[in-house]
């Protein structure tokens, strides 16, 4: 397996593209806010969307398009949820509608999906006009990824976009991701919006098999501010074109696949993470040694959860005490007596907290370690040898200008 | 029932104190950091703990200390923690055994507390330096309690104190606090640290059923940044000089006495929230209609801790999409289409949702009521006739600071 360049268009078969239209009255001209990933040919396909029991209607519509397991590609738009709104799910559906009469396609070809501000209607006049020109503007290449992904950011700063390569039975098969997520990041189950694509020949069955078990792994274990989206959606679409031999059961091949997913998904999770809204550096916790995973995991997110933690981080501030204080309020059992607690990044590794009490260590060292890019706490619960690792960012003034005045 | 002065010193027999002796090194003098309640008789006592996993060793010590039911006073310190630190257990006993030589008393007379930085070794040297002193500075005033609620402020910027006197057979009785809280506040079963004195006669297994039904609807639904601290603690101390016929069962008394517990600790627990880290305003929730109290309390529980909901009491911004938001992740049982939410405060009141939907609504009004101090969202949930209130508060640039270097 290798990473490529060429995100949602690096498989064989599929098109995208992104153009500004103006969902948001007002709006950049330069932000572009409407995405379309097409698919030459019918693909398998799998998703997972948001737990909040408050869901935006393009989910609602999604889901019903994807019962029969296929379909043909995505229409996305930034600049408002059509979540909570009067017409919602009407909207939503008729956003469907007109991708597909401006690609010749069926209303039920489409995945559908929405992000932006809660509880305004959606006004789907820009949009009818902006999509003739978006279908003109599709692209095979890395140029039509980008633009997609482009479309989809809302408070995002960077792009976040992934591609890998693999051989599958003889033949080159290709996954490519585009994704946003920035604020209002907690995924459980689904996602933020993240759109897969790939040329694997694959049953929807495991396509989902696969997407569940790298999803539980990535996209479920970033926060940046513990809030689970409405909006919320992680789909996969699998064309087949790569020709290998079909993969219906969990074989080798699938092994191989899902390695490929969990490569792809890990980055742009990570991604997601470091592009937390206002956050100025990545922050990963690992637990291990634990007498399971789902332990790991539980005290892993509540440590990258921490509004305390989070607000150590962004000062650079060695605060061990507050990173031992949430796995203790996580639920999760462990003997806080056992527990070793180091910060580690580029610049080194200091330990800090040993048996559960704090040892004597150099601030000027740990500074210069929590003052990198991506800090990485490593608690140790000498309990098993079980694993998770979490990834979240650091609380800055940043988060609370951007989310004091988002909506007006 | 009536709203009184005096603290912990306004029911009979009990004094109270709060000196600097300088618990953490280079610490500002004029900043009290010891404290000391006494009761002349044996007090009956109930006390509730924080649930966190890893637990202070000054709240291990109380416990065993509170095993027979009784106790005499408490000795409080701020500036350390005294919790995941070598000896925390040795020196949690010894605080005790010199608040007992300093007054002649026993250290099993003590509950003790501490409240501060995790991880550090607590220095006891000034402890049992600043005692003497302590001891010889007792008042039966109020400005004995001033000075003990002054002692366990951390990053408190007001002092939070209550009391209320009212008649149980014939008699007058008191009950007074002192609090502290700020930080790290997300109480669950217990609480932030929380000393109430009372002159009543109960016995302490109906102190401690009142403590418990009390700390439930009051404590228990603050919340400012969702981290349930280490050291947690509220202890209630009776001292029975009242005189009124003691309280043995869930009588008419019991009922008076519950419900004047409750008016002070629903003082302290919007005093607590409403001085949240860097908070500039006491930020209600109250979700009423609700098929049950649980319901409604883990629907308020879940738009106050929302740190996008926080972040947008900050900016006075109308976004109730992210109070239906934080709902619908909840886990909490509710139908999303019956739901209203409206703004209140001081200012006035606006409807911004009904049935689930946006409604129109006038956004400078909006943001004339969410500027005031204590702003309220109102939800109200058609479903049924329970009700419950939460408190929290806005997430600020200061909440970040505080908390970026709090350590160091």
């Amino acid at each position: 397996m290798k990473r490529i360049d060429g995100g949602v268009c690096a498989a064989k078969g599929f098109t995208a593209g992104g153009v500004h239209c103006g969902v948001k009255a007002g709006s950049d001209p330069a932000k572009r806010d409407l995405a379309l990933i097409l698919s030459e040919k019918e693909c398998a396909v799998g998703a997972v969307y948001t737990t909040n029991r408050v869901k935006a209607a393009p989910l609602y519509v999604t889901m019903e398009h994807l019962e029969d397991g296929t379909c043909r590609g995505v229409i996305a738009n930034s600049g408002n949820a059509n979540a909570c709104a009067p017409r919602s799910h009407e909207n939503a559906l008729e956003m469907c509608t007109m991708a597909a009469t401006a690609t010749g396609l069926k209303a039920q070809d489409f995945v559908v999906a929405s992000t932006g501000v809660i509880g305004q209607t959606i006004d789907l006049a820009p949009i009818q006009a902006g999509l003739p020109g978006l279908v003109k503007s599709l692209r095979a290449d890395a140029a039509g990824s980008d633009a997609a992904a482009q479309a989809i950011m809302t408070t995002d700063t960077v792009k976040k976009e992934a591609a890998v390569e693999l051989e599958l039975g003889g033949k080159t098969v290709r996954l490519g991701a585009i994704a946003k997520g920035s604020g209002m990041i907690h995924p459980n189950m689904g996602t933020m919006l993240c759109f897969i694509t790939t040329d694997c020949a694959i049953t929807s069955a495991m396509l989902q098999e696969a997407l569940h078990a790298v999803v539980k792994r990535t996209f479920n274990r970033v926060t940046v501010d513990g809030d689970t989206s409405t909006n919320d959606m992680c789909v996969v679409l699998a064309n087949g074109m790569a020709e290998n031999p079909q993969i219906e059961w969990a074989d080798e091949d699938f092994d191989l696949f899902q390695a490929a997913l969990m490569e792809l998904c890990t980055a742009l999770a990570r991604a997601i993470a470091g592009d937390g809204e206002g956050a100025s550096r990545l922050v990963t916790c690992t637990v291990s040694d634990a007498r399971n995973e789902e332990t790991a995991e539980r005290l892993a997110k509540a440590v990258v959860g921490s509004a305390l933690v989070k607000a150590a981080m962004f000062g650079a501030d060695a605060n061990w005490g507050r990173v031992l204080c949430a796995m203790g309020y996580s639920k999760a059992p462990f003997r806080p007596e056992y527990v070793d607690i180091s910060f580690a990044s580029a610049a080194g590794e200091i330990p800090v907290c040993k048996d559960g009490a704090g040892l004597a260590f150099d601030e000027d060292k740990a500074k210069q370690i929590l003052t990198q890019d991506e800090v990485v706490i490593q608690v140790d619960l000498h309990e098993g040898d079980a694993a998770a690792t979490c990834w979240g960012c650091d609380l800055t003034y940043d988060y609370v200008k951007i989310n004091g005045d988002y909506r007006t």
